[in-house]
């Protein structure tokens, strides 16, 4: 008999690795944070002891969701500006309230609110981009979520830093976080078109020599992409191109606009794609060919981006939204099924961001980041097909246990690292200042 | 000082008409069923005395919604097949199992475990399409809740009833609950596809003789369209203008191949369409022109299709795919903005049944259909706009009471008029006969 801390007795595990296994009977063993094993019930219980012992008998575990792009703080602006396209939604709403009231508070309690919902919805690791990184750092590490903490790099001043700072408060805190197992620096250049050729080469320089990803919003628009072959001669594509950015650590958001050629190429070239299905479609951005994408072989995360243009922080609605969504666009029912929208959300989220090897399935000697989701609700019933009912039926309330590195985050729907009172009373603050 | 059965004071109340409107400090009174006055809260104390009082100080309270597109009893083949196109979907996998398996007994268990759904996310109204619609309309008096009753009629022999007996048994079922204030019988012939010229004529004469509606799939997929011109020698649209189905009392689901003179057509005959977005997407079956349809002045309603091709029956979830996908395929993020979907989702099914003076709106002397939806969880928060919590960043969990008639079918969660276990078990049985 071997010792661990945890043995989890569910219904149903699927571990995403293979891509469309569905094991019963099974045991996930957790010790010292990891996977120990993935192994037959019967066996679990000959071999290992543990401390605690979880039964799920209604309950289908998996890895916890990876939401690839997000902009946490962004909570605290949801339907502030609804039913508008992106510019003027930018320029005349978010950017202004921005100025007027961001500030590192505001991105605590933002972040605070926002890692409350991922928790709620099974996400167990973000990849984030806004003002104060250093404070969607601090939250994270609180609320114990693994995070990408986003490095972000604009042209132009903001209530975080001047031009010509980002980077420096950028490494520096790359610096303050580096020893911290759940949490990964990211560097985030807003945009090609927010960010000039200077602080971008900047960027792909520190990048390689940390061995870090790039989170860019790129190819949102077709304004974008028309407005930089007006001003540059060339696709922003072919811009970060030359200017060395695309490759195995780029991790390129949107990505709506998009040439045979430009699949090809980045498929070639290793990037990682991050699909947000339900902002592009709110935005009426365009729509990312995710079916190209994947038959070419590139790497397909979903985000859900922030929730003033989602709204919510809901991945598993995401994921299914992201599912049906890739059918109707390639005109193919068969175009990312469940499986393959359930890789989406996990291992293709992981391997964006440098982190197969750590989390975004079950395997052993990974990571314990994993949920536990109830399937015995009436809109899960009745259950010919647990994939099936994951990816097309599941809703996020069915979530019950959130762990990751084996702490429990949430327990049979309750928090244990977050305060929800407080964070809706602060919530409610920020409207009443924002827009008395 | 009058008396009334019920006063409810929430926080606010979304009454759909006028469009966009939100009143605060305001309460909905109920009498007999009915509304007998929506009115400033103050003075609802001053001039109303009632039996009972609810205060909902976290809840908006909104029509219920209006389901305008169901097969009901297929709930019991949710996840059955999944990542097919329709016709592979339905030939190889639908109806077969139909066939072995569907009788009145699968029919009352499956639209119980529907209403069930129904109930807990806010649905008041829905409008069915399946074999056996005696069990559909039994099940429905025993759960409180309005339905249209389709009565189905196709070319060839089913469970339900051999070619030629479709018209008499409905007739028949249409005598049997035509005095249920709560049902309305809608014919059904299922589509242009699979119901021949001469039942068509005798469901038109039958419907204007009756006065009742026509509920009939139309132009689902290119195929259908293609098919049709092939052997009639012209597209569906066409032959049901010749037969003389379209007009006011049609109700034309799925609409995804629209050309632009059949929109001027749709909108100069008074037809109602029902969008079933989810389930276009999942069969890859096309996108239905919702912003043009809508700008023509067509009534558009919404609707889940059936748990088999959804797979939830959230009309909630469906109402924002519809304005998500709308902003997509119209390439404008101002189309179908939040009142408006609101307005599909409840007066617009409404309409389609020829139920606007009765359902679908908060407005005094309507039936009291209405639903508490609890504002104040994370998701929601926080608050600035309603409308847009309700349609953007709402989820189904969030509706806490329900009210038909102002009989209450929801209260703080929990099923007056069904037993969520006996229907789970039910499903449970189900699914072990037909896939053992």
């Amino acid at each position: 008999m071997q010792n661990a801390d945890l043995l989890v007795f569910p219904r149903w595990i699927v571990p995403v690795e293979p891509a469309g296994t569905v094991l019963e009977d099974h045991a996930l063993v957790v010790h010292n944070g990891r996977i120990a094993d993935l192994l037959p019930a019967e066996f679990a219980r000959q071999s290992w002891r543990a401390g605690e012992t979880l039964n799920f008998p209604r309950h289908a575990v998996m890895p916890g969701l990876v939401n690839a792009h997000t902009h946490a703080a962004m909570s605290l602006l949801r339907g502030l500006a609804d039913d508008l396209p992106l510019m003027e939604w930018l320029q005349n709403h978010i950017w202004p309230v921005e100025s007027a009231h961001v500030n590192r508070a505001f991105c605590e309690d933002g972040v605070r609110l926002a890692c409350a919902e991922f928790i709620r919805g099974g996400v167990t690791c973000f990849n984030d981009m806004y003002f104060f990184p250093d404070a969607t750092a601090d939250v994270a590490l609180e609320t114990g979520l693994r995070a990408g903490v986003g490095l972000i790099v604009l042209d132009f001043p903001t209530v975080w830093a001047q031009p010509g700072e980002y980077l420096h408060k950028g490494l520096e805190l790359h610096d303050r976080i580096k020893g911290e197992p759940l949490l990964r620096t990211v560097f985030a250049p807003h945009a090609p078109y927010t960010v000039s050729d200077g602080p971008l080469k900047d960027v792909r320089k520190y990048a390689d020599e940390l061995g870090i990803p790039v989170h860019m919003h790129v190819h949102e628009t077709a304004d974008e992409v028309d407005t930089s072959v007006r001003i540059h001669g060339q696709r922003p594509w072919q811009r970060l191109k030359q200017l060395g950015l695309v490759g195995p650590n780029l991790i390129a958001v949107h990505m709506t606009q998009l040439t045979d050629a430009e699949i090809a190429d980045g498929a070639e070239n290793g990037v990682s794609v991050v699909h947000c299905p339900e902002s592009n479609l709110k935005l009426a951005s365009g729509f990312c060919p995710v079916g190209k994408l994947l038959a070419a072989g590139v790497n397909v995360a979903l985000g859900t981006d922030g929730a003033a243009s989602n709204n919510d922080l809901d991945l598993l609605g995401e994921m299914r939204t992201a599912a049906l969504l890739a059918k109707g666009i390639a005109q193919d029912a068969r175009a990312v099924p469940a499986a393959q929208a359930l890789h989406m959300a996990t291992l293709a989220g992981a391997k964006a961001l440098g982190l197969e090897a750590e989390t975004g399935s079950l395997k052993k000697g990974k990571s314990a980041d994993f949920i536990a989701v109830d399937l015995s609700d009436l809109n899960t019933q009745p259950l010919y097909n647990v994939l099936s009912q994951l990816v097309y039926a599941g809703a996020s309330r069915q979530v019950t246990e959130v762990f990751v590195a084996g702490r429990a985050l949430l327990r049979n729907r309750k928090f244990t690292t977050l305060d929800e009172e407080t964070i809706i009373a602060k919530a409610a603050e920020w409207r009443l200042r924002i827009k008395p």
